[in-house]
């Protein structure tokens, strides 16, 4: 049985819905980062990099997003959720869920972890002055370029939906105007009225 | 036919090695960082993100390093690059992968590309100085709990090879201390030896 580690409010969520839109036998466990639950040795045994998700499996120990969400979708193929035998129909999946993380979130990261890449309160507070723009310009590209629609990949449901779905959780917090990204919103509430999803969010609210 | 759209001392050596790797049949393209060319209308019509690599196919165009490698790998599977049969294998790969892209890459950023997260030159300068820990705690991580060794995934030269031997050129300049990290030094040392990234690199260079 798979084993997700996870926190509340986190790109955790991601892969807890595409376990759950996979059908898969898994449980969760809550790492608590109000006491810094991260950093403990017990979960730094687990995942080094002292960072939720990761994903028991019975070969081993697994963590990054992108890598979490094509495993479950590959080890659980009847719910297609990325189409592993089409090279560019993957890669796409793979470019947008790879931006998601290493170029939306980053941005995003800047308002509440920006002690990550700088030790000056003034410097923090530079950067989380910016979030706006930088996690806006994101977004903007996503509504503009990429999200084909319904779903992000066009007709069919994949690995990319409950990704942009959980970072876009937080657009408001960050200082997005939703209304100039009709299309994301829109993405966004169809997203969270299925049943795994609304399923995933009560275990983790539970 | 392949073509790659590349800049001088950018991520986008690891795919154009990849392709080297892989006997594809590709052409590449520079675009020149010095006078902003990757912001032209010319480029941002082949990639709106405004950044290098960017892979055009006959399906389409491919952005994200990480899922370049992927649809180059998979696109040459006799180059044995990545192992589409086993989850848990692939899923190490992209786990690598996406780290390399989301957290060292990003981290490094902070030195040259601060501009992307603060306008304030003083909380630019605060990044900077950060660098040389930021990033010498991600070599800390790969050298200690990811590199396998001899090559990353272990006994297998993959896709994570290349990449992180190009993002390794940088890490003295990063102000990382290379006696710290040994065996990325050495694994950095041996990928340089291979015909097909002296081959890459001497067309980078011409």
């Amino acid at each position: 049985m798979l084993k997700l580690y996870y926190a509340a409010d986190t790109c955790s969520l991601a892969t807890h819905i595409v376990l759950e839109e996979a059908g898969a036998d898994y449980s969760i466990v809550r790492i608590d980062f109000s006491t810094g639950q991260q950093r403990s040795p017990g979960y730094l045994a687990v995942n080094p990099k002292g960072r939720v998700p990761a994903l028991i499996t019975d070969r081993g120990t697994l963590t990054e997003t992108p890598a979490m969400l094509v495993f479950v979708a590959q080890s659980f193929p009847a719910a297609r959720l990325a189409p592993f035998d089409d090279a560019f129909a993957f890669a796409e999946i793979q470019a947008f869920n790879s931006y998601l993380c290493s170029t939306l979130h980053v941005a995003h990261a800047h308002r509440m972890r920006g002690h990550r890449w700088a030790d000056d309160e003034a410097a923090i507070a530079a950067m989380q002055r910016k979030v706006p723009q930088s996690v806006g310009a994101c977004y903007e590209l996503i509504e503009r370029d990429l999200l084909k629609g319904p779903w992000v990949m066009g007709e069919h449901y994949t690995i990319c939906d409950p990704y942009l779905f959980t970072l876009a959780q937080w657009l408001e917090q960050d200082g997005v105007d939703p209304n100039r990204i009709p299309r994301v919103v829109d993405h966004r509430r169809r997203v969270s009225e299925r049943a795994a999803v609304r399923k995933a969010i009560a275990e983790e609210l539970a």
